[in-house]
């Protein structure tokens, strides 16, 4: 197909070059339905076409169309992204690839996975724990996202403290490039330095350069044990200090997360449970494999030294119980209505910082704003709840996202730490990268995709 | 400075521009001093000039003058790459940068140091030790090579089965473009998802896209306690086998090594030892951390279970003794005369069937390889020596290289795993990656250096 001899809107001809399984539809229940993702974007438009593909071949297929007929293409996995990279408007096709989700190969002496991209991040934990592995990377919405979505923007997760982030779990990729052709990059060997790291490039590239159609994903061992300590704290400052104490102990947690008092108060309110009373800030700390029951007594001792009050188990129901305060937070703070998910990271050490930073631009734009962190990782969500759709208070909603990224920048920080720039950080990105940056990437960014019709208008 | 205001041998103008620590040298010594590394790459010319250079501004006056002069500059820090990337010839400029050697900052709280390029490896790491810290990534080459030439080629070492390569433990990069502009790429924190992964491209370019000038790198707690376990074996195949055993137990050893039988004979040739009259093969184990013991018994247990007959140790005297039959191994085979140092990386479970192909590429050449090998990693080394510079023999050493880096491609593997593609490596290049890929890395090229001024034919 050459540009110009197809036309745009022939869904029937597109769909008629697909394999049976593949569905073309352009009704519009299914272009609303993939119109946005969880990012909390408001869309005032709706794709022209949303093609669920049934094969690889199918994926080129649609590539083809799209640079034969100019179309932009968004494509789609679970659409569970928290920075609106899958967010289609007019005008685009979107290539929902969620339908790709055979597990292709377990090789255990290897310690490697080899997946298509619809598969559920919790799919694959489960299917190689059988071979006693664990695929590490695990962000929240691993029962719903899927690996393709979790390389496109580089998903994190509590477990990234010890095991990384996806990145650092991605050895190879199939990749479906702009004019349809199948490109593989990396290496099958967990090392390889034949040529530049274009996986690196294209993991978190949120669908920018190309389609990631397979994956070779690299395990590790599943833990024999996992121990947990839960602490709380009437102070604060004390809580990321412990965080702080526990890494320089030399202890490597698998699991570094703190909870601040307000958000406590929401899961109190929330759940009926009286955490609030317990303290001013929680932390949960876990350990695993052949050391986790004596590195996590050191944790712990460093816990109590600033003034927590612990609580240590290596029972897995016990421990669920302990790390409710950390799961059922942002289902707590979402009861309140809408909120915005911010993502900032700063380095370790300005942690206390940037916490009691956000806590006064609450107090000073008189948003509600609640905190928890992958403190190990830096790693901050600050959730702000917007109270209701009034101009006035949408105005310092505003004012208090942008003071949060000027925040995690004044302290050498970053305005996402795992969640992708998509839509919503566009306009804080070249505050954090500058111009002779941007213009690097556009540069790559036009090496392979010349016509700009990979997710336009998105990451960069 | 733009093209023809400048003469392309203004050396004395480009003097007068550098800081007054720069040397800018002409004489025949040290350019012949800056056209080689240790690669064994034999060079028929030398650069025109040497620039040691100061100060970074130095460097961005450097890269202005090339860029005026249409200069080709090959980067230079220690000098001890072992794939060509630093060869310099007739008509090149020497950036040496190996006087930038100043460590900015150490952070324990964020395990984080900031370092010049030409500070040496094994500095740094001693140098963060005071804080209980580490720098993981371990060349053989780390008492000489610079953090900047590690940067430049990703290189690995022993301890990358735990803790990861050099790129696992760059966070963010200082770096000088082509036309003296400084780019700062990445973040200071562990995560951050703002951009194109520029930071990972940089890493391993070896020195085409940009002249590194400053870094950002992670630490890692220093261990309290470190185990070694040794073990001969009489078969090789059981040697490699247990090698992936000790990874399927769960232990994440922090050394995984294997050495075949040729080079234990070398060694004993060299260093009057009676290696070989133990096994056929030796492999190294060594844990690290809190589960030290713990994980090396189980280590152990695998070794004995599959026929090794085994010493361990948590003594530091006695582990280097036992390490002594992989440190030598190198050295000793050296003494035989000129080598050439082979790196190909096999997935892991193929680590046998790599070994056996390389010994009967030995037996069907007559040329004699040594291997040894980074088992955890399935990344070998075969070291083929040559007898004569007789041209029979010369052609019988290509065909046998050539034979080593077929098999690696036939395995699934790579034909580098931690030394970079420099000028050696080019011609199986292609036959890794196959045309789209190194379409798209010219590309990328052509984006950093449009003028292909920054070492030019290499690694590409």
């Amino acid at each position: 197909m050459t540009a110009g001899t197809v036309a745009r809107s022939d869904w029937s001809g597109l769909a008629a070059a697909l394999s049976p399984s593949a569905v073309v539809a352009v009704d519009e229940a299914s272009r609303a339905a993939a119109a946005n993702d969880r990012s909390g974007w408001v869309t005032t438009s709706s794709p022209d076409v949303v093609v669920r593909v049934g094969t690889v071949a199918d994926v080129q297929e649609v590539l083809r169309f799209a640079t034969a007929t100019r179309t932009p293409v968004v494509t789609r996995g679970g659409g569970t992204g928290l920075a609106g990279g899958a967010v289609a408007a007019e005008g685009s096709l979107v290539l929902d690839v969620s339908g790709l989700t055979r597990i292709v190969d377990v090789r255990p002496d290897d310690a490697v996975a080899v997946v298509e991209p619809g598969v559920l991040t919790a799919d694959l934990d489960r299917v190689v724990r059988a071979h006693g592995l664990r695929y590490a990377p695990d962000p929240a919405s691993a029962a719903i996202s899927t690996i393709g979505g979790n390389i496109a923007t580089n998903a994190g997760g509590l477990r990234c403290v010890k095991y990384g982030v996806t990145r650092d779990a991605v050895l190879a990729l199939d990749v479906v490039l702009a004019d349809g052709t199948l490109l593989q990059t990396g290496q099958a060997t967990v090392k390889g330095v034949a040529g530049y790291d274009l996986t690196s490039l294209l993991v978190g590239s949120e669908g920018t350069l190309g389609v990631i159609v397979g994956a070779t994903l690299r395990l590790t061992a599943a833990p024999t044990l996992v121990a947990t300590a839960a602490a709380f704290f009437y102070d604060l400052d004390a809580a990321t200090a412990a965080t702080l104490a526990v890494t320089r102990a030399g202890v490597r947690p698998s699991t570094l997360e703190l909870v601040d008092g307000a958000t406590l108060a929401a899961i109190d309110a929330a759940q009926g449970s009286d955490l609030a009373t317990r303290g001013q800030a929680f932390v949960l700390v876990q350990t695993d494999g052949f050391a986790a029951e004596a590195e996590l007594a050191v944790a712990a001792a460093e816990l109590r030294r600033l003034g927590g009050q612990v609580q240590v188990t290596t029972d897995d129901a016990e421990a669920e119980r302990l790390m409710s305060a950390r799961r059922l937070a942002l289902p707590s703070i979402e009861r309140l209505g809408r909120v915005l998910i911010e993502d900032i990271a700063v380095p370790r050490s300005q942690l206390a910082e940037a916490v009691r930073g956000v806590a006064a631009i609450a107090k000073s734009t008189g948003v509600r704003i609640f905190t928890f962190a992958h403190a190990g990782d830096g790693n901050l969500h600050p959730i702000i709840a917007v109270a209701s759709e009034d101009a006035g208070h949408l105005a310092a909603v505003d004012r208090a996202a942008d003071a949060v990224f000027a925040l995690a920048l004044r302290l050498g920080g970053t305005v996402s730490g795992e969640h992708g720039v998509g839509l919503l950080k566009r306009g804080w990105l070249d505050a954090e990268l500058g111009p002779r940056s941007r213009d690097l990437q556009h540069g790559i960014k036009a090496v392979f995709d010349p016509l700009n019709l990979l997710n336009p208008g998105k990451a960069l």
